[in-house]
C-alpha cells in the first residue's frame, strides 16, 4: 500500500493531510511524525472520522520508525515565519532569518527519516525551503529531494493576473522562479493566457502596463501580508499545494511545475521548470526569460548559494 | 452563483472551507465573516491560492451584508470547548458548560444574519450545537434551522466498529441519536454490515459482546480525548462533516444523516434520523430502538430541553 | 505504476474504462485487449484525449502480453444477452443460455491472461458472471478471482427502494444476493434506510407492503426491460460498477459489498456478503435471511451449480 | 435545481451523461430527450443504476417540454461521420458533407428546444459543429450558442506534443482554431510547455524541428483514422469535453478555451480563444499567430462562411 509521511504536524501539516484525504488519489496510508506526540495523535485521531466520506486512507500517528516503507516524506517541522520572528516583510532576509534554527532541526531530522525510509522521496516544506533542501540532500545522501519552492508563489501570481484579466486562474500560465522568497522572480515575459502575453491582454485594458505591474506585484505583497496578519502564516494554500505535489510523484505525472530542486549548472536547489514524477524531479530546465529576467534570476542564484551555506553550516565541519 | 456563509472562522470553520474547495460540488462562492476581520480576511486571502488547483470557487471575507443571497450560513463562531472550559471529560455537564457564554454571542449574531440573509438555510456547529439550534430557530423565527448533532459522534461509531470488523468504515451502518453530548445515545441494535448486525459480526470474533461493547465505547471516548489533548479540539472531522451537510442542502440530495433538527413531538431540537435536503431537514423519524435505546433516548430529551431552556434565557423576558 | 487489464472492449469495457480514467483513483496505466484489435486501438485513441482533463492514465491497446504486471484484469469478452439471443425475459434460463458460448471464449482467454498476469486478480462482468467465474477460477488454479455479482442488482434494488422513499439511494442498504440472473434474491428482511427495516417505512405509506414489494419488484424488471429495449445491453451502470471494483481492489478497501466469489460452504461461486480488498475476495459471509429468503437462496445455489457445470463442461475431460 | 438537456442520445451523448455524473459539479438533473424514445429511456434507466456511486443527479428521458429551465442544452443529434458516409478522410469537405442532413435535423429541433428553454444556453456537438451553431443562432434569435469547436482538437495537440515531450499533456498549452474541420489551423507559435516554446523544447531534442512537426501533424491524423476505424466515430474524448464545458457554464467559470461562437469580425462562427462561463461565451479573442497561422485563419473563415451559407440554406427563403 502507497504510504506518505509527513514529519511536523502543525497546521501546514494538517493541512495538507486533509487535502490528502479529500483527494483521493494515490495515497493510502498517512503517518504523522511529531516532536510534541500528543499533537500528532490528535490530528490522527481527528482526521480518521473524515475518511469513511472520502476514498479509504488510513491516518495514524507513529515515530520515524514507522516511516519505513514510505514513498514520500513531507517535512513542515520547524518554526515559521512568526515563531521565528520574520514577519518583518520590508525585510531583505525575509524567510531566511529562519535557517539557523530550522538548519539546527533539520539536522536532527533528516538523518531519521533517511535511516527509516531509505527510498523516499523527501520534499521540503518549511521555511525556507530552498537551502533546508540543499542541506537535506547533503545529509540524505541521495538526490530525491526537491521543495516546494517557488510553487505556491506562481499561483499567486496567477491569481492575481486572472483577477485582472477576469478569467479562471487554472487557465493563466504564470511562473515565478529562483528563491521562495524575497529574491523570487516574476517572469512577466512568458506569462500568458489563451496563447497570448498577459502583458498584451493587460495593455488592452487601457491603463499604462508599468503600472499594472506594479499593482499586481502590490497585490501578491499585500496578500502575503494580509495572511500573515490574520493568521500566523501561510497554511490552506501551501497545504493543497503540498498535497498536489505528492501526487504528482506518487502518481509519475512529469508534471511540469516550478518547484525546486538541485541544479547542477548553478550548484545549488532553485525553482526553475522542473518536471515532476516518481523519484522526485527527473529534469529542469531554464524556462524562457527576458534580459531583466534573467539578471534577476541570477542575483536570487547568489542569494541562494549563500542561503544554503547558512543551512550547511549546521554540520559538523560544513561536512 | 450558489453562495454560501461561514460566520466564525477558526480551526473549524477553515476545515470546512478547505473541504468546500476540495470537493467542488455546488458551492460556488464563499463569504467569511468573523469578529477579528482579519482573520477572515487572512484565511479568505490565503485558500484563494488553492482555487487554480480546484473546481473554480470564489472564497472572501467580507461583513454580515455580504451573506445576502447565501443559500446556506454555517455558524461555528463562539467558545470552543477548550477556551470555554469544558474540556473535563468525566463533567456530565460536558460542552452543556458552554451554553451561557455561547448563547450570548448567538443572540448577537443570528439576528444579523437573517436580516441579511433572510431565505439562507442555518447550519449550527458551535457547542452545545442543540441547544444552540433551539436559540437560532427563536432568533431566525422559521424553520430552516439545523445542527450537525450527533453526525460525527455515528462517524466515530462507524470508524471504531470497522475496526473491530476489519472492513471499511463507509459499509458500516450505525448511528447515535440524541444530544450531540454527554447523554448521546449510541444505537447498537439497528448497527449493521453487510445487512447483519454488528452484534451478531462482532459474536462471531469469539470475545464476549458486552465486552466489545464497553471497548468500543471507550475507544470513541478515548480517542476524542487523544483529540483535545492534541489539538484543543475537534476539527477536521467536523470540517468535513459541515462541508458535506452543507452539499447534501445545496444539491437537494434528501440524505438520510443522524443531524438534528426541531422534532414537535419531543418539542426540541435533537438528532433522529433526519432527510437532508433543500430547506435544511425535510423530514424526521424515530429509528428502530430496543427498550435501553429508546430510554436512553428520553433521558437525551429531558436533558436537551433543559439545555434549550438555558440557551433561551439570554433572551429578553424569555422571548 | 498500478496497471489494469481490460479484456473485451465493447459498450461494457468501454464504459468501465471512462468510468476508471474520470474517477482518478489508484488505477495508473489500462491496458485495453480485444479479438478485434481495431476496436481497442480505436477506444484507447479516444479515450486518450480525455487525459488531460482527469488525474494522469494511460490508457493503450495491446496483447495479452501487455497485461504483464497487471494487478488487475477485468475480463468483459463474450456474447451479450442481445448478441447471445437471451433476450426473452420470460424465460427462466435468462442469462444462462449464454454458458455454452462464453465458456468457449473464456476457455480462450483465461489461460493466455494468466500466463501473462499469473499475480492478477481477475474480475469476470461477462454474462452470466457466476457460472464463468468458476470456470475462471478453474483455469486460473488460483483463488483471487470474483465477478461483479449481485452488486449492479442490489444497486437496482436501492434505486427503487428510494424512489418510494424519495431519500438519496446512497443512504438505502439494500442486497441481492444469490445469482446474477432469473434465481437472485431480493434480501427484503434486512433492507433498511436510517438504521429502520425498509418494509417498516414501507408501511407507514399507507398501501399494502405487499403491493409496494410486487411494485418495486415489477420496477426493477421493468428498468431492465427498458434497458434492453433502448440500447441492447446493460452498459453504463455497470461500468461504473466495474471501475468502483476495481478501486476497491487496487486500495484493499475491504469493501463489504454482494460481489461473488467461490465458497466452500456451497461448493460454488455465488453472491453473498463479500469483503472486497487486495487479492480479491477476502472474506464472505451469509448475511441475516428469512426463512423464504434462505429457501430462495438455496434454490440460487441449486441453479448455480448446475450452471457451472455447464460452464466446466468446456474442459476437456470436465478437468 | 440546475437542470441540463441532452438533445441526441448516441454514443456521444451519453458518455456525455457518463461523465457529467461521475464529475458531480454543478449539474443536478439531466433529461434525454432522442428521436428514438426508447433509446433516451434505455440510456436514463442504465445511467440511474450508476448514480448510488456518485454525487446525486437525476437522469430521466423526456420530450422537448421537459427541457423547460434547462440551464444548458446540448445538442449531438445528426448523422456522425460514419453514418452520414463522411469518413474518407482525404476528402478536403471532411465533415461539411454532413451539412445538408444534419442542418435540416436541426431545423426540427432547434425551435422546439428554444420554445421549451428559451433561457437555455445551447451547445452544439453534432458535426460541423460551426456551421451547425451559426444556424442554431439564427434559428435562436439568441447569442447564447457556442459549438465544441476545436476543443478537441486542441486536446489532440496537447496529448501528442506531450507524448514527444515527455510530459504531463494537462501541463501543455497549445490551441487549433479555426474550423473543427479540414482547414483548423494549429498554432504551433504560441505552443508552450513551462513557460517555453515547444519549438524550443523539440529543438533540444536532436531532430529537425519540421521534420517533428510533420510526424506530430500526422500522429493526430493518424489516431484519428484509428479512433474512426476502431469504433465509427470519436465519442469517449469528446464526451468528457462535453461535459466539462457544460461546467464551465453551469459555474461561471469564465475558462479560457479553443471553443467556437459567432465572432463579429468574421461574422462567422468559428473557434478562437473564448471565456466561457454563465450565458455561453463571454469574450473572444485572436491569439497571438505567425504570419503563417493567420493566413490558415483567413482561409479557414472562408470555408466556415461558405459551410454556414449551405447550413442556412435550409431555412425558408434563407429566413
Amino acid at each position: 500500500m502507497v504510504k506518505v509521511g509527513v514529519v511536523g504536524v502543525g497546521a501546514v501539516g494538517a493541512a495538507t493531510v486533509l487535502s490528502l484525504i479529500e483527494r483521493g488519489g494515490m495515497c493510502r496510508e498517512i503517518v504523522l511524525v511529531d516532536l510534541d506526540s500528543r499533537r500528532a495523535a490528535g490530528v490522527a485521531a481527528d482526521m480518521r472520522y473524515a475518511t469513511p466520506l472520502a476514498p479509504t486512507v488510513e491516518v495514524r500517528a507513529g515515530g520515524y520508525d514507522d516511516l519505513a516503507g514510505a514513498a514520500v516524506v513531507i517535512i513542515t517541522a520547524g518554526l515559521n515565519e512568526k515563531s521565528g520572528g520574520a514577519t518583518d516583510r520590508s525585510d531583505p532576509e525575509g524567510r531566511r532569518r529562519l535557517i539557523g534554527a530550522n538548519a539546527e532541526i533539520y539536522a536532527g531530522i533528516v538523518p531519521r527519516v533517511v535511516a527509516a525510509a531509505p527510498e523516499a522521496v523527501l520534499m521540503v516544506v518549511t521555511d525556507p525551503p530552498d537551502p533546508l533542501a540543499v542541506l537535506t540532500r547533503r545529509l540524505a545522501g541521495h538526490d530525491r529531494v526537491f521543495s516546494t519552492g517557488t510553487l505556491i508563489d506562481s499561483l499567486r501570481f496567477r491569481v492575481h493576473l486572472a483577477d485582472r484579466l477576469k478569467v479562471r486562474p487554472r487557465d493563466v500560465q504564470a511562473m515565478v522562479v529562483g528563491e521562495h522568497g524575497t529574491s523570487e522572480v516574476l517572469l512577466w515575459s512568458s506569462a500568458s493566457a489563451g496563447g497570448t502575453p498577459v502583458l498584451d491582454l493587460l495593455a488592452r485594458c487601457g491603463e499604462p502596463v508599468d503600472l499594472i505591474r506594479r499593482e499586481i506585484e502590490d497585490d501578491i505583497r499585500f496578500a502575503n501580508i494580509t495572511i500573515i496578519e490574520g493568521t500566523g502564516a501561510s497554511q490552506y494554500g501551501i497545504g493543497v499545494v503540498s498535497a498536489l505535489l505528492v501526487e504528482a510523484v506518487l502518481r509519475d505525472e512529469r508534471a511540469v511545475l516550478p518547484v525546486a530542486a538541485y541544479y547542477p549548472p548553478y550548484e545549488t536547489t532553485l525553482s526553475l521548470v522542473s518536471v515532476l514524477g516518481a523519484g522526485g524531479v527527473q529534469q529542469m530546465f531554464e524556462p524562457a526569460m527576458s534580459e531583466d529576467e534573467r539578471a534577476g534570476l541570477e542575483r536570487s542564484v547568489v542569494a541562494l548559494r549563500e542561503a544554503a551555506e547558512r543551512a550547511l553550516a549546521v554540520l559538523p565541519d560544513g561536512a
